[in-house]
C-alpha cells in the first residue's frame, strides 16, 4: 500500500472545494475561514475490536461512523461544522481498496454534512494482527447560540433527550451506533426556539446515565431522571436504555417551554436538574416507582 | 488504566488558561480565539515501532515528538501555533504511570510553544502487543506573512535550507529526530525578513530529496540542488543527509538575498529553481561535479 498515492486519491477526489476552504489538502497545512473570531474543535477515535469490527462492518459503515461520532460532539455544543482532519493507522494487510473505500467513505459522510475533509494522515502498522485506529478531529463554529456547554444546567430545568434509547448495538455488531444521524440541524433548531434557555447539552455516547453524570458533575447539581419517561427503543427496559449507550442523541436542559418535536425527531421530557446531593449523593437518581437508583453507577441501589 | 481519571488528570493539570482558550477541555468540544478569520489546520501521527521505538525511547521524548512533529508543519507555513489536540491508543500493559507521563511530556511540550492543548481522546488497545498510535492535530493562524505554501515557488529563485541536514536516527534510535527544535521562530523570522519573497516553504521529514520533489511537483517546476553545498551534519556524505529524513529544518525558495543566519542557525544556499524538465525529467536534479542524479528518487542516475 502507497500511503503517498492514496492520500492523493483522497485530495484528488475531495468534493468541490468550499468556498471555506482557503488552503485545500496537499500542503503542510489546510487553512479554512470563518465567519467570527471563535472556533471549536473536538477529536475522537475509533479502533478496530471496540468501536467497530472490521470482520463484519462494512467499510463505508466503519468511514461513516469515524465521521459521525465527531459530528456529534458538534451537535452536542449546537454548533455548526466547517472542516475535518482524518489521520489513520491501518494494520498491514488492510490493503489499497479497502484503505480507498474506507477513506471515500469519510470523505462522502463529511461531504454530507458539509464538513468537508482538509488533511490527513496514513500510516501503516509494521504487523498485519495491529488494529486499525481512525482518529477525527473536527473544527466547528458557534450557531445561533453561544456553545451549549456540559456546566450550564440550572436547578429546575428539565431534563430532555431526542429520540429514543437502547439497542444500539444489534446482536450481529450491527446498528444503530452505525448508522445514526448526529443531531446537527436538531441541535440548531433548539438553540434558535430557546435561545438562552437551552442551559446545557451533551451527546449520549456513554450511555444517559453516565453522560447524564457529566452534565450533572459539569455543572454541580444532581439530575432526577424518571425511569418510566425514558423513550426507550420497543421492548427494551429502561436499564438497558440508560446504559446501553451509543445512542447519539442528544441529552439538554432547559429552562420553560420545549417542542415536543423537532421535525420528525421527539424530544422527551424526563427529569429535572436538582440541588445537588452532597459529596457522597449521586449525580444522577432513577426514580422507579417507590425504588430510586444511582444512574450514574447503575449498581449503587438505594431501597427510599 | 481508567481513561476517563486520564483524561481529569490531563484537564486539571493544564496550564494557565490561555486568553485563547475560550471553552477549555472537558466538554464535547474546547473553543479558542482567533485574531483574525482564517486557521489553518494539520494532522500528524506517530506509531511505535515506526517513527519512535518505546523499547529504547524515554516516554516523554516520545510525548515531545508526537508535538513537535506537527508544529514543524506550522512552521513550514510560517504560521503561528494556537492550540492543539492530541488521540492516543496505547497498548493494553501500558500502564497508568507512563500514560501520564506521555501526556504530560506532550502537554509541557505544547506549552513550551504557547500552543495549549485543547482536547484529546484515548483509547486502550485490546491486546498489549498493539502498538501506540498517537495523533496530534494542530490549529494556527497566519503569521507576518500569508501562509507560504509549497506551490509558490517559481524560476529562478534560489532554494535554501535552514540548520544541517543527515544522520538525525542515531545508530541507538534516538538522535534528532526526538530533540529537534521545529523552526517556529525562524519561520516567522524568514517572512518578517523576506515578506513576498517567500515564495514556497517545506519541513524536511521526508528527507530533502523527497521534499524538495513535493515543491517541484507543487509549484511546477524543477529544483536543482548542488551536491557539494548541502550543509551536512559532520562526517556524512550528501547522499545520506539528502535521504535520511526526519531533520525538520525548512527547505524554501526566495528571490532576492537571504539571510545567512537566523540567530545561531545557518541558512545556507543548496540550489535554484529551473524550467520543469518535462513529463519524465526529474523534479529535483543533483549536481555533483560532472554527474547529476535524480534526488526525488536516488535510484535513478543520468550522466551527462
Amino acid at each position: 500500500m502507497r500511503e503517498f498515492e492514496l492520500l492523493q486519491h483522497i485530495y484528488s477526489t475531495a468534493g468541490a472545494p468550499s468556498q471555506r476552504v482557503l488552503l485545500p489538502p496537499g500542503d503542510d497545512m489546510a487553512m479554512v475561514s470563518l465567519t467570527g473570531r471563535a472556533m471549536l474543535v473536538a477529536v475522537d477515535q475509533i479502533v478496530d475490536g471496540q468501536h467497530v469490527d472490521l470482520s463484519t462492518t462494512p467499510i463505508e459503515l466503519v468511514g461513516r461512523k469515524a465521521v459521525t461520532r465527531s459530528l456529534s460532539d458538534v451537535a452536542a455544543m449546537a454548533a455548526i461544522p466547517i472542516a475535518a482532519l482524518a489521520a489513520a493507522t491501518l494494520p498491514r494487510d488492510f490493503g489499497q481498496q479497502r484503505a480507498t473505500a474506507l477513506f471515500d467513505a469519510m470523505r462522502e459522510t463529511a461531504d454530507r454534512y458539509r464538513c468537508s475533509i482538509v488533511g490527513g494522515d496514513i500510516a501503516v502498522h509494521l504487523k498485519a494482527s495491529s488494529p486499525l485506529v481512525c482518529s477525527v478531529m473536527v473544527l466547528a463554529e458557534p450557531g445561533p447560540v453561544p456553545p451549549v456547554t456540559r456546566s450550564g444546567a440550572r436547578v429546575g430545568d428539565g431534563v430532555y433527550v431526542t429520540g429514543r434509547l437502547g439497542g444500539s448495538l444489534g446482536p450481529d455488531g450491527l446498528g444503530r451506533h452505525l448508522t445514526f444521524e448526529p443531531r446537527l440541524d436538531e441541535a440548531l433548531q433548539l438553540g434558535r426556539a430557546l435561545g438562552q434557555r437551552l442551559h446545557a447539552m451533551i451527546d449520549i455516547s456513554d450511555g444517559l446515565g453516565r453522560d447524564a453524570s457529566h452534565l450533572a458533575q459539569r455543572s454541580g447539581v444532581q439530575i432526577r431522571i424518571d425511569a418510566h419517561r425514558i423513550p426507550c427503543h420497543p421492548g427494551l427496559d429502561w436499564r438497558v436504555a440508560m446504559s446501553g449507550g451509543e445512542d447519539y442523541e442528544l441529552c439538554f436542559t432547559a429552562a420553560g417551554d420545549v417542542p415536543h418535536r423537532l421535525g420528525e425527531l421527539p424530544v422527551t421530557l424526563v427529569g429535572e436538574v436538582m440541588q445537588p446531593a452532597g459529596p457522597h449523593g449521586p449525580l444522577v437518581l432513577v426514580r422507579d416507582g417507590a425504588q430510586t437508583f444511582d444512574g450514574s453507577q447503575m449498581g449503587w441501589e438505594h431501597r427510599s
